[in-house]
């Protein structure tokens, strides 16, 4: 007697097998006598078919027939899930997003939701239909097409249970919940049956890229409970809420991010707003900074390092190059790094936690560069060709519960 | 300084190079100072491709369901024609069929234009940008995607021409114009500068498939000057409209239609109203009666015969068996026939039509099975492995002009 949103991401319909096995996980639902609404994407690499597609006519086409482009990928697969349920035996209507009333603003290819109109959504529950919704895509307010970028799906599954005042939301993916490292690397990895928004969030920021981190935000927002689960098997995942039942585990995972660049100026003139000049400029451009040192270099000058999106890096250097004051100051580059995180709710009363993590680091040998620390993380920067040695040995420390 | 609707088929669009081709002769028109709208379908194969994914799941699926599918053919073209445009440097924006304000019916699959809303159509437009629309689909009072059925791109762009009351409506396509017979089997098959409504859907009808026939009916009923042209040649085509100055030229055309089956009842008890039961039960299953034919048998009965298309044929016989009346009478089916047709406005007064058909099939030993007549045709029912040599026998005879 539950409203229950689900969402499959496009690895989970990328063929007529796969979609009748939603359309089962999907039935199975409703057959309990449970309301159901399914948020799907489009199937497998359709999107970045229709990338290719565009490329190979305009290398540089407008966002807004990019978007007016991708939104048929959404278009097909709730059309293919709607029958595979029919075949099933069961009443479902498939909707695109803006049927849905995903109503955004006009930012092509990164639009944000501002309002759900629910109406349609409410009626067709109501006439006990299970709901197919077009994920990643809404309308804004000149009637288009707009898409809510990568990931969008996570978000619109989010968005509706939120309007609808769902029970639950369950992001169905290829992995059944959130691990403390990456079970494909580290052995002992362990599945967390709880975890809360804020540290979701440091996890997806910090590359662990279960749930798209917008859609966390919005469960934060409107307090939506979300589960991670698995959609080829079918035990209970990782339940995303507010707070969560202290477990004994202090630690929530141990993550490694190696697209990430550091960028050195050496030699800077000493003078006060040096940092702030650098850091504003990188702002204005978008340029999102990381991690941050710095010291004092020799003749009264300084250093100062900081880290960001191995993306990003070329742009920074051009920034960096332009500052007025820059003067002799050398501007290093240096992709072979990566960020090692350990995220937890309850470190930041536990003291012990960062001596754990870099006396790991330091039995098995890995030169920390730099530190950052907060609340909930603390990551260090060191060499890349170390960072899966550097996950191993940190987990190791933390969850080796022999 | 005029408005003019261009209409694309799916080949025309097949692949980047194509969608270039279909951006120059746009852009072309444009620059020349007139507004364009262009209507398109989806590309090649898509329409295929989308109904083969279908079946791999559900050989039966509702047809709202293949609606939504399938509309997202035409969505994935008109966004790339849209970027090619841009590319070449001209203004530009794609509309959905609902964008652009088409409302139909609720008939998934095979939806009638209702109404078109332009009112973003003339914005577009008054903005000087070239408008890419969606061909082929509609939306519904229920807000759900429609299709307008196999063809219904040309409806499209006919009924965008009437809504806007263009000054021309021009249909793109594989051939030049229309001809007097099949330009790759008659040789001296000539292209016409005009040709009438009337003429062009006894055409359409008769198996000469350049325009589809909804089209045509509606190019009639709004009075919208259609162009037949070539997207790989430019030269003129051949324009549809109400009268056209009187050619020498009486005859429009020769076809053939193969697609066509002879059902025969023979001995038949001659009881009043056996004709009219026999085809107004045909009429209810809505099964086309085309040639009719009917004679006095022996010992009191009658025959019947009558041609109807090949894919009504099974229901047809069908029908006729559980016909009350049938006692004893032999249902006889026969694929192996096919209809020639003469089209040409001027024909009824110019009794001499017929026997020039007639002598030219007599002289190349053809027979003649059935014969009927309208104002501006006369059709033959022959045995259809002279079909071919039919056309060309009597294409020579009133095209041959030494």
């Amino acid at each position: 007697m539950s409203l229950i949103v689900q969402k499959f991401g496009g690895s989970s319909v990328a063929n007529a097998e796969r979609v009748m096995n939603v359309a089962k996980i999907v039935t199975d639902t409703y057959k309990q006598g449970n309301s159901v609404v399914v948020v799907v994407s489009a199937q497998g690499d359709t999107t970045d078919d229709l990338i290719e597609k565009a490329k190979e006519i305009n290398t540089n086409p407008s966002k807004r027939e990019m978007d007016m482009l991708l939104t048929s990928g959404e278009q097909i697969s709730i059309a293919l899930l709607a029958m595979a349920i029919e075949k099933l035996g069961y009443p479902v209507i498939s909707l695109l997003g803006w049927q849905a009333g995903f109503l955004t603003n006009s930012v092509y290819s990164s639009a944000r939701i501002k309002k759900i109109d629910s109406a349609r959504l409410k009626t067709e529950i109501d006439n006990k239909k299970i709901v197919v919704v077009a994920g990643f895509q809404g309308l804004n307010s000149a009637e288009d097409m707009t898409t809510l970028g990568r990931g969008g799906s996570d978000t619109s599954a989010v968005a509706i249970a939120a309007a609808l005042h769902a029970d639950k939301c369950q992001i169905y993916t290829d992995v059944d919940g959130v691990y403390t490292a990456d079970p494909r690397k580290v052995k002992n990895a362990v599945r967390l049956k709880e975890i809360t928004y804020d540290e979701m969030l440091e996890l997806a920021t910090l590359g662990a890229q279960v749930l798209n981190n917008r859609s966390v935000e919005m469960a934060k927002k409107y307090n939506v409970e979300v589960e991670v689960i698995s959609s080829l098997n079918p035990i209970p995942g990782t339940i995303v809420k507010e707070s969560t039942k202290m477990e004994k585990m202090l630690i929530r995972g141990v993550t490694k991010d190696t697209d990430t660049s550091r960028i050195s100026i050496v030699g800077l003139t000493d003078v006060p707003g040096v940092a702030f000049k650098i850091f504003s400029l990188l702002a204005a451009k978008n340029i999102n900074v990381d991690i941050i040192l710095q010291s004092v270099g020799r003749d009264n000058t300084k250093d100062i390092a900081f880290t960001v999106g191995t993306k990003d890096a070329d742009e920074a250097v051009k920034a960096c190059e332009s500052l007025p004051f820059i003067g002799d100051a050398k501007i290093v580059r240096d992709d072979s790094v990566a960020k090692i995180s350990v995220v937890g709710a309850g470190m930041e009363t536990h003291p012990g936690t960062a001596s754990t993590m870099f006396e790991a680091l330091f039995n098995a040998d890995i030169n920390i560069q730099m530190i950052s620390t907060s609340e909930i993380k603390i990551s260090v920067l060191i060499d890349k060709k170390d960072a899966d040695r550097a996950v191993s040995a940190v987990h190791e420390a933390f969850f080796n519960v022999d």
